[in-house]
């Protein structure tokens, strides 16, 4: 197979492009788009590959670009050349990346994580902003987080603004969906200290000892952990907070917590 | 003076608050707009009031609306009552909060700033991402930060991304903004720790002693420092990225920091 030459918005690989903006498309399809020569590099990196490749005339002859190339058609993709103005229309944006890819959707179920060797495990209870989630994914990777587990009704870590936010790490994330239903019982069968985040306790997030596997537990932007799933926690924590606000954003105080635990597990090493 | 009620779209004064979405406006009429009962409360109690409050109908009894409608009137004020297709237009959103208020911009020089009491200062060079700077505000409020400075080109805090993702804290915080040649002598010219976050050193940021006043760089989302502001810190710290990306969100980075220097500022009082 080689490279197809398109330059028209009503092709029927553009138009499914552009369709992956929204979730009903991603769905059918079972394809999300992701942007850029570096996030698709480090897809590739990971072992996931394109299912169509699409990129600018421009780039043409980046030699990063061609190991993309080759590596799309090597495992079976589509490699499709255009201009930037479709390039424009399938990113939604002006100044689109030179680079845009499809790539199939995977999720995991929790039966699926190895529960043998976890440090950090990111725990997100009905998320709303993708930016967010995207961001946490982010974090999740400079963490080496072992997992990051989307309870509940979550935005969608395959849209546009999510991926863009995660620069990459949904793709090196192992990320899973669950019920709580499904999670309490799962995560109760081997051993884990679930640490929830909230503003009802005035327990200092530092006065807390972490054991390996912390799970981490956030919840949703505005009404933070339901009360029930508070209960379940083997330790409410609160990082403080000096101004007039008493408030974080949700990505902020995830990170805040999970270098603490971090520097926690990697104790005394410090130069 | 009273409430007016309007429903026109083309109304001068809803044509001036659509306006201020966008940079021009913003610096030609001296206003921006801040959405939420609570962020302009919040804005009040600061001690800074509406030039125009706008608020929904269904909003007219509730007693903090009254709350904001005497203050905004009480010191020369307009507030006008409207409709959700009003609000939706004003705000440029579906669901659009029932409160919307247009406030006076105001930043700071550094001759402003009071240098005698502060504990961490949080300088942006070259911010790109006006949700970035918005939460970079919010987790300044959070950190009790003296001040937040930005240097050189950075996006507008005033844009309407930026105060959303602020919550408020565009309000509590004190902003400024300065070139580097005004910002090196300034800062020299009194005790200070420049503490600048990089790739581009193996020196871990827990590894260093925080001295109050810490003011801590961070440069822009995909360049970082310039080397000549990295030559001018006192100390180059880095955060530890255990994944495999090596990075993390600017808005995340300064808060690990900030909150390591709160850790060590308030030092063995955690219980």
């Amino acid at each position: 197979m080689t490279t197809d030459t398109i330059t028209s918005f009503t092709n029927t690989t553009v138009k499914l492009l552009r369709s992956l903006h929204d979730k009903k498309a991603r769905q059918n399809d079972g394809l999300f788009l992701a942007e850029g020569m570096r996030v698709v590099t480090e897809a590739i990196d990971a072992g996931i590959y394109p299912i169509i490749l699409a990129h600018g005339v421009s780039v043409r002859t980046h030699p990063v670009l061609q190991r993309l190339v080759d590596a799309t058609l090597g495992s079976g993709g589509r490699v499709i050349e255009t201009n930037d103005d479709v390039l424009a229309k399938i990113a939604r944006k002006d100044n689109p990346q030179m680079v845009v890819a499809a790539f199939p959707m995977r999720s995991l179920t929790l039966n699926a994580l190895d529960r043998t060797a976890m440090n950090i495990v990111l725990v997100l209870e009905g998320l709303k902003d993708p930016g967010n989630l995207g961001t946490i994914l982010r974090t999740g990777d400079a963490v080496a987080a072992s997992a990051v587990i989307l309870i509940d009704q979550c935005c969608d870590p395959f849209s546009t603004e999510a991926v863009r936010a995660s620069m990459g790490a949904l793709f090196t994330q192992k990320l899973a969906h669950a019920s709580w239903v499904e999670f309490e019982p799962w995560l109760r069968a081997a051993p884990a200290q679930l640490v929830g985040a909230t503003l009802n306790t005035s327990h200092d997030y530092q006065a807390v000892a972490y054991k390996k596997p912390t799970f981490i537990f956030m919840g949703n932007e505005q009404s933070g952990l339901p009360p029930a799933y508070e209960q379940a926690c083997d330790a409410l924590v609160k990082i403080p907070m000096l101004g007039k606000a008493d408030s974080l954003n949700v990505a902020i105080s995830t990170a805040v917590l999970a270098y603490e635990v971090v520097n926690q597990q990697r104790g005394q090493t410090i130069v």
